[in-house]
């Protein structure tokens, strides 16, 4: 997730047969899946497209942070590493779409939620820096899921992950939650 | 504005010939212009589209509001009224970009701007139901402006709507704005 002001990225997702990360496993966690594909290829690239490619094309952009507060985003800064460490092996990709009752919240609603009831970003912090994420957004692009994360770790930070997930899937904040796909994916 | 839950729809502003609206006036008021039209056609989709048409097409597409807390969501849909109304045949296009600083802020410092000192909302809602307006996201579509904010009226409450501009453009919010410009349209 990005906490600096930079320009959007725009990052492409494509499921296919080629890309430098193998899909080791993906399931639905809440709804409709997605049609089984070998290999992820992540695009990125300052300009939109809305090409489809290979079995399937995810489209999310990266923006400023909409919920968190300067305490929290600087202590995010401080902690956290970037994406492509050579000994980040393992990846996830996590699709989320949310209800429309999550939509029709105010913002202090929502912050709420995701913050002092669920604990989003005090949870994350914990794993960091061993588990490096960045989050991009699909809503306002027009795709079938709201949210793409993108969690990069070591091997050995894998039981780590693992917990990271399974304590937001108890929040709250995931009630509002009706489609999530999880995969997983090494290089 | 929307302060309801709604799927996204995207809006193609585009610049040319033809068109509902005829573009009485259009003035820089921070930065760089935009090429002389005659006239508007507004284009609303459900479906994203990066066709560029006419001599400009500007984009965007609605979204949850980002700031507004519950107490002022309800009190903007008690007052608000949607376009298209019959008599509201003035229109006014105002796109513009923020700085970096902006968008480097945190959640609460951007609200603590929009709202505890520039009081945006408290500030449009005084002109409702007069003064229609959405609220359209640009930024994380890759266009050049983000944000294009669409005014309806009846020539009556044109003066009101001058008031309004005037009183946003002094505020604290208007510091970090780096580009505007400011088109007045008739159908």
């Amino acid at each position: 997730m990005s906490y600096t002001s930079q320009r959007p990225l725009f990052v492409s997702f494509v499921g296919g047969s080629s890309g430098l990360w193998r899909i080791e496993r993906m399931y639905p966690v809440v709804g409709e899946g997605l049609p089984v594909a070998d290999r992820l290829d992540v695009r990125e690239s300052f300009t939109l497209s809305t090409v489809q490619e290979g079995l399937w094309t995810l489209r999310g952009v990266t923006s400023n942070a909409r919920y968190i507060i300067r305490e929290e985003a600087d202590e995010l800064t401080r902690r956290q590493e970037g994406l492509m460490r050579p000994t980040a092996t393992c990846a996830a990709l996590i699709p989320i779409r949310k209800t429309e009752a999550w939509w029709a919240l105010a913002q202090d609603e929502r912050r709420r939620i995701f913050e002092e009831s669920s604990h989003h970003t005090q949870v994350g912090l914990e794993y960091l820096p061993a588990i490096a994420r960045r989050l991009h957004h699909s809503r306002e692009l027009g795709e079938p899921f709201d949210f793409l994360t993108w969690f990069e770790y070591a091997p050995e930070h894998q039981s780590a992950f693992e917990e990271l997930v399974k304590r937001l899937r108890e929040t709250e904040e995931w009630q509002y939650v009706d489609r999530e796909i999880d995969l997983r994916l090494r290089r």
